[in-house]
C-alpha cells in the first residue's frame, strides 16, 4: 500500500491545479513526450494507441457512408494557398514554410499543409467533369502543421494528426446535407465511443472557418467548465470551386460550380478524453478506445496455479477485448494503482481463494465498485461490466454538462456567471460582432461556441446590447 | 468489343516503351495524379486502398513480433540531425528545409524528416536507463520527404509514405537477429503477400544506409529487368548510441551502450506490384492487396433475374471478400477491359443462360481462363480462384526472376550480359569499392545489388580487377 499511495501523489490533484494535473497524467501514463521541437510532441505507444483506436472506429463509420481514403501531399505551394482570399488570410500566418530544397532556395515557397483545401480543389478540378463524377466524398488520414505560440500536448500543437474529409457535390442542398450528417456522425462517435456528450450548433461568422459559408461544431465540455473546439464541419457553397475554376456539366447539359464541404476531428479528442473523464487517480479511459480493456492482476501469485489460471483467463478474454496480464513482481498495490493511473476501465483480480470459488473479482475504474463473478461466464461479465463503465462515463459527463451550463437573461447575469460559473452559458444574441467582441473582452475569453440547432427562448433582447435578439448562442471558454 | 478494344490501346505496350506502359498504367488506373508541387503525387483512393491493405497486413505481422506503433514530430532540428556524423552527410543534402514559423525566421532551421534515427534516438534516450527497458521495439508509419532531382510515381518521390521500425537491444546479438527478423518479415511478406520473390542479402559498405553499421535489403526483379529496392532492414551497432549518449544499466550492474536497428518499407512497393505483374493490358493485382478482388459483370443485365442474381451474388460474396458489382450502364465489352486494367484479380459473369445451369463464369486475370463454377459453393470456387492467382503470380514472377539472372565468371562475360541481358548478375568480387566504381561506369549503371546470404563460388577471382575474390554478389541496375 506503501507504493499505492506514492503513485497516486505524483499526480496534482485537479482542484489544486488542473493545468498541472493535465499535465502530470499526459506524462506520467506514458501518452507523449516532449521533443525538441517546440511545440511538436512525441505520442508514445500507450497514447498513439488510443489513436489507433479512434481512427478504426472513425474510419469504419466514414466508409459506411461511402467516403473513400486518399493522399494528397504535404506541401501547398505559396500561389495555390494564395487563391482563396479569406482562407488565405486566415491560415497564412500560421504556416511553417519550407524554403530550401536539395541545397538549393525553392522558386516558390512551400507551405507544409495547414488544412488541405488547395490541394483537394486543384485535383478535383482535374477529376470534376460530369454530374456522373459527382459526389467526391474524399478522405486523407494525416498530419498537418500551424505554427503555434502557446501549446499543450493534444490540445494545442504546432503539428497534430487528423483526418480531413472534402467533398463535392451537385448542390447546395446535397453539400448541406452532408455538412450536417459528418457533423452527426461525429456527434454519434463522441457519445457512443468517447462516452462524451457535447454542445452541437453552428459558429457565428466570426468564429467560421476561413473561406467557410457555415461552419457547424461539436464542443464538449471539459471537467473544469472549459470548453473544447472537438470537431467541425463545413460547408463551403461554391467559394473555392468558383476561385479554382471547378466546373461540372450538370443533368440538363448545363455548366455549374459544384458545392464543397469539409470536416475534420484531430489528436485533440484525446485530449478531450482526458479532461472529461480523468480524476485525480489520473486517466480513465472510455471501454472502446482503451489500449488495454482489463488489466488481470494476479493477487498472491507465487501460490500454487495462481499465475496458471491468470494466464487461462488472459487467453479466454483475449479473443474477445484487449488485455494485459501483469505478472511481474511489482507488488499488487502498485499495479492496482499502475493500472488506475494508465486509466485501464476494468481490473481483474484473481487469488488463491477465488480460484478455489470458481470466480474472480472485477474493478470498475469508474465507480471502484468490487463485483465478484463466476469464472463460468467470464466473457459475458466482462462484456457487462465494460458496458456497464462506458454508461457511467457517458452519465458522469452528462451530469457535469448540466451542472456546468448556465442560463444568463442579463448582462449583469452574464458577466456574474462568467466571473464566478465555469461552463457553458447560454443567452440571446443580436447577431452582432461587435457584441460578441464586447462580452470577450469583458469577461477576458468567453466567445460564442455556437448557435445551437435549437434555441431557447430565454429572452427577446441580446444579453450585451439590447437590442433585439436574434439567436441564442452557447457562450464559454475555450481551449 | 470496339470499346474493349480501345480500352487497351490507350496503354503503351511494355515491349515499345516500358516507361512509358508504367506512366499510363499508373494514371489510367487511377492509382495516382500528379500535385503542384514538383515530386510530390496525389495517392487517388484506389492507389491508398492498395496501400492500406499492405499496412493492414504487415502491421499486423510486426505487432506479432511484439513491435509497438508511435509518432514522432515532423520536424528534426539541424543540430538534432548533426550528432551522427556520416548520417548527416547522407540525408543533409535532400532534406527539405523550413526556414520560417509563423511569419518569423527560426533561430535554428528545421529538417521535414527523410528518416527518423535522430529522433527515436532523443527519445529513447530520456526513456531507457536499465536492461529492464529494452528491447524496446516501436515503429511509426508516415510521411517523410527526400528531395528528388528526377521523380516517378510510387518509385523516386520527393514525399513518400512509409514505415520505419526503430528498435534498442541489450547487446549486438539481439540487434542482428531483430535486423535479420524483419528483413525476413518483409521477404515473407513480399512472397505470401505481393506474391513477389526476391534476392536478399547484405549490401556492400558502399551502398550501406548512411550511419549503419550493416544494411540488409530485398531485391525483387522487375518485369523489365530492372531490379528495385524493396525493402532494408539495418544494423547501428553503438554508433548512434553514443552519439546520443544513450546507455543503460545492465543485468551486471554495469552501464552499456544499447545496439540499435531501423528498418523500413515504403510506398515504392506498389510500383514493384506493377513492374512485377501488369501486363499490356494494364494493372494485375495480387489478391491479398487488390481493392477489388472480384469484379461482377453482369450479362445481358436487361433481361429480368439478372441484376437481382447479381446482386445476390455480390451480398454473399462481400461477406469474405472485397467485391464490386458493376450494374452501370457501360457495355459488358467496356466493363471487362476497365476491371483488366484495373488488375482486379477475378471477374465473376453472370447472365440469363448462367442463371438458368444454377451456375457463374470466373475469369482469371492472370491466365484470362474461363471456369463455369455452380452456384452451389461459390464461396469455395472464389476463394480457390483467387488462391490459385496468387500461385499463378508468384510462378511466373520466379521465372521472370530466374530468366533475368545471369552469371558471369570474366569481365569481358560481364560487361556482355550487362549490355544484351537485362537482369541480375552474379559474379565474383574481391570486396574494393574501386571495382563497384568501375563496373558501373563501364556498363552505365550496373551496382552492387547485394551479398546474398547464400553465395555460390563462380571463380577465385573478382571479376573486375582478378584478384582473389572475397564474396559472390548479385549485381545490376536499379529504380
Amino acid at each position: 500500500m506503501a507504493n499505492d499511495k506514492k503513485m497516486v501523489e505524483q499526480i496534482t490533484a485537479m482542484d489544486t491545479d488542473f493545468a498541472q494535473w493535465y499535465t502530470d497524467v499526459v506524462k506520467k501514463a506514458e501518452l507523449v513526450d516532449y521533443s525538441g521541437v517546440k511545440g511538436c510532441m512525441i505520442i508514445r505507444p500507450y497514447g498513439y494507441a488510443i489513436w489507433e483506436n479512434i481512427q478504426h472506429d472513425l474510419d469504419t463509420r466514414f466508409k459506411k457512408f461511402g467516403v473513400e481514403n486518399m493522399y494528397m501531399p504535404l506541401f501547398i505551394p505559396e500561389s495555390l494557398l494564395q487563391k482563396e482570399k479569406d482562407h488565405v488570410e486566415g491560415f497564412a500566418p500560421e504556416c511553417a514554410i519550407v524554403t530550401i530544397g536539395g541545397q538549393n532556395k525553392l522558386a516558390e515557397r512551400l507551405m507544409v499543409r495547414p488544412t488541405s483545401e488547395t490541394l483537394f480543389c486543384e485535383h478535383y478540378k482535374n477529376i470534376i467533369h460530369s454530374y456522373r463524377d459527382l459526389p467526391k466524398l474524399y478522405n486523407q488520414w494525416c498530419n498537418v502543421v500551424r505554427w503555434e505560440k502557446t501549446t499543450r500536448p493534444f490540445l494545442r500543437t504546432s503539428e497534430f494528426l487528423w483526418q480531413e474529409g472534402h467533398t463535392m457535390h451537385e448542390n447546395e442542398e446535397q453539400a448541406v446535407e452532408e455538412t450536417l450528417q459528418m457533423l452527426k456522425c461525429y456527434e454519434d462517435f463522441y457519445r457512443e465511443t468517447l462516452a462524451i456528450p457535447a454542445v452541437t450548433g453552428r459558429k457565428t461568422d466570426k468564429e467560421k472557418f476561413a473561406g467557410a459559408r457555415e461552419t457547424y461544431t461539436i464542443e464538449p465540455m471539459m471537467h473544469n467548465g472549459v470548453a473544447l473546439q472537438g470537431g467541425t464541419s463545413h460547408y463551403f457553397g461554391d467559394g473555392f470551386t468558383k476561385a479554382f475554376d471547378i466546373t461540372y456539366t450538370d443533368r440538363e447539359n448545363q455548366v455549374r460550380y459544384p458545392h464543397q464541404t469539409s470536416w475534420g476531428v484531430s489528436t485533440r479528442m484525446i485530449g478531450a478524453i482526458i479532461m472529461t473523464h480523468g480524476d485525480d487517480n489520473g486517466l480513465i479511459l472510455p471501454p472502446k478506445v482503451a489500449p488495454i480493456q482489463v488489466a488481470i492482476i494476479p493477487v498472491a501469485q507465487h501460490k500454487e496455479g495462481v499465475l496458471e489460471k491468470a494466464g487461462e483467463l488472459k487467453a479466454l478474454l483475449s479473443e474477445k477485448f484487449r488485455v494485459k496480464l501483469d505478472d511481474s513482481d511489482n507488488s499488487t498495490g502498485w499495479k492496482y494503482s499502475q493500472y488506475e493511473m494508465k486509466g485501464v476501465p476494468l481490473r481483474l483480480e484473481i487469488g488463491p481463494r477465488d480460484i478455489e470459488n470458481n470466480s474472480c473479482v472485477l474493478v470498475s475504474r469508474v465507480s471502484r465498485q468490487k463485483t465478484f463473478v463466476s469464472l463460468d461466464n467470464l466473457v459475458e461479465e466482462v462484456e457487462k461490466a465494460l458496458v456497464s463503465v462506458h454508461e457511467e462515463l457517458l452519465a458522469r459527463a452528462e451530469k457535469n454538462l448540466a451542472e456546468k451550463t448556465s442560463v444568463a437573461a442579463s448582462h449583469e447575469e452574464f458577466l456574474d456567471i462568467a466571473e464566478n460559473r465555469p461552463g457553458f452559458i447560454k443567452a440571446m444574441w443580436c447577431g452582432d460582432s461587435a457584441c460578441e467582441d464586447q462580452l470577450k473582452d469583458e469577461t477576458g475569453g468567453v466567445k460564442s461556441r455556437c448557435i445551437p440547432f435549437v434555441e431557447e427562448h430565454i429572452s427577446d433582447k441580446c444579453v450585451c446590447c439590447g437590442k433585439p435578439a436574434k439567436h441564442m448562442v452557447v457562450w464559454g471558454r475555450q481551449y
